[in-house]
């Protein structure tokens, strides 16, 4: 029965996803089907995938089917990390605490052609996917047991994708996960202390002295953080503040689909199959608009391996400066090659 | 100039090793010294290291040279993410806050001949490890501005590995890791709850049920951790409390090697091309001999890759219990193939 425990010295939760695979191998069936050269996710091949949750056409607006007129397919994961059943509350065990993995794993298929990236995305289908971000955030709300939704994607194996064909996930989980929990208490902090909303600030000081900032549109900031983990991380946020991206406006999540792709496409005309995970930092369900936390997308370049310094010490080795990453950035944005 | 960058969200230190790159495509030339034939750590390349801080001879002793007459090398980072000058105290910037890369960034190399894990040293070369551990612990002690040293090792590519042939790495820290500060935190909080160290709690039990026990000796468990974050993690510790790795016994140096070549052997007969990395977690230098802090070995296999679910939560997914994982263990232990 797939479970969660949490770490009792970090208070870390790991998921424990035997469903995944029976036998102890699962790293190497990832393998197999990387290789496989049926994607499940093409048109055409929909009765791979389980039935959808919600299918998007470009004009039609949505509907729910395994048929093959569609622009964006939601279903859900064959091998999901969380399901629907079960209790959300933590119990004891000796020392230990663990709870049922309750939750969802979706899989959003981008789009029926077989590309690797979100910037080979027609504008239509990534402004579409933003809208569907947005929608299955509203829908997991409702579902009990669910605290939080969390969006991300992979591209390339490096990333961890097991399959090619672009999509995003979205897992919705019975607390919120420990690294937004830890933003929004540290975003509390500063804003008593600063009076300002820590993001707010960021993006002041970035627009005002263009240190860091690698790209921006009216609405939106590309930044390279101060503290980067890793060469060319980025943050993308909105410039007005506010605290949950479900709450944009039509206009405003074509505009960041439009954003996105222009900074991937930064990123990927500066490194050759260049790998990323980006995900997304959302104010929590249950919350009227924060006024110290400002939802963002990072983005998570795979240029550098961590090894065992990183994972024993917790810090991270940066070769290149963020601010060095953001004038590569800005000068591949205003010289297009 | 080399520095670390306190991010101001999570509290996590980055260093900036500009240092170790002029461009930035540091990722790069990693993958290109990887494939390099010559290897600058087989006998008689010494001369394409910098020059030895230490050579020990498996008989007569250590002396400090650059001959090939050496069993184990310890030698600087020729490409080091911190160095020996410059002010250990944190400076405000703003709102961020920065330090120079104060430290120390040394290689050891562990054997003359070219291979590749552990568990390929001869038992000579694997004690005389574990002593070289303690010795550089003990060295980086009296160095101005180091409060903390970790001893890591990467196997393979996937764990980061940029050099094939078997070496580990210390690496001195102007501040404790944050890793390592929250196992304290943790392990005082729960010593006042429970009147006892956690680990000494956790082998114990571990020894009474054996549920998640891989590998024990006289002085020595190999644990599955109940919240294992990747298939077949394992924890090395001493099963009497002991604080500080430094303060083992020769004797018990020499065990300790033996149990690790067995126990990376357990997980190697399991699975081929193992990548791993290893990291000691001791107490800090300036303390006396603590009652709630144990010090231990982590070994994290790298069969799986972390994803965007990873990164983004902090949360991990794992498809094997530490039970499944001991239990494979244990029966390759008693069975040996």
């Amino acid at each position: 029965m797939p479970h969660l425990r949490k770490d009792p010295l970090s208070d870390r939760w790991v998921i424990y996803a035997e469903g995944r695979e029976q036998r102890p191998n699962e790293f190497e069936r990832v393998e197999r089907r990387r290789a496989d050269a049926q994607c499940p996710f093409c048109v055409g091949n929909e009765e791979n995938t389980p039935p959808a949750i919600a299918v998007y056409r470009a004009v039609a607006g949505t509907s729910a089917s395994n048929g093959d007129d569609w622009t964006v397919r939601v279903v859900p994961n064959k091998y999901p990390a969380l399901l629907a059943s079960g209790c959300a509350d933590p119990t004891q065990s000796g020392i230990y605490v663990l709870c049922d993995a309750v939750g969802a794993h979706e899989v959003i298929v981008e789009t029926p052609r077989h590309v690797a990236s979100l910037t080979q995305l027609t504008p239509q289908e990534a402004r579409l996917l933003m809208r569907v971000y947005s929608d299955r955030i509203r829908a997991l709300q409702t579902q009990p047991g669910v605290q939080y939704a969390l969006v991300f994607k992979n591209v390339g194996p490096e990333a961890g994708a097991s399959l090619e064909h672009s999509h995003s996930q979205i897992v919705g989980t019975p607390m919120v996960p420990s690294e937004v929990q830890r933003e929004l208490v540290a975003c509390r902090r500063l804003y008593r202390q600063h009076k300002q909303c820590f993001f707010c600030y960021v993006i002041q000081d970035e627009l005002d002295h263009r240190l860091r900032l690698a790209a921006e549109s009216d609405r939106f900031a590309a930044i390279c953080p101060y503290a980067s983990r890793t060469p060319f991380e980025l943050w993308v946020l909105p410039r007005q503040h506010q605290s949950h991206f479900e709450r944009q406006s039509p206009d405003q999540l074509e505009e960041l689909a439009d954003f996105l792709q222009h900074t991937i496409g930064l990123l990927e005309s500066q490194h050759t199959q260049f790998a990323y995970n980006y995900f997304l930092h959302t104010a929590p369900f249950d919350t009227a608009p924060l006024r110290h936390y400002h939802w963002h997308i990072e983005i998570f370049p795979r240029l550098t391996t961590t090894a065992g310094f990183e994972w024993g010490a917790g810090c991270f080795i940066n070769p290149v400066p963020p601010e060095q990453a953001a004038a590569v950035l800005r000068s591949n944005g205003t010289h297009p090659t």
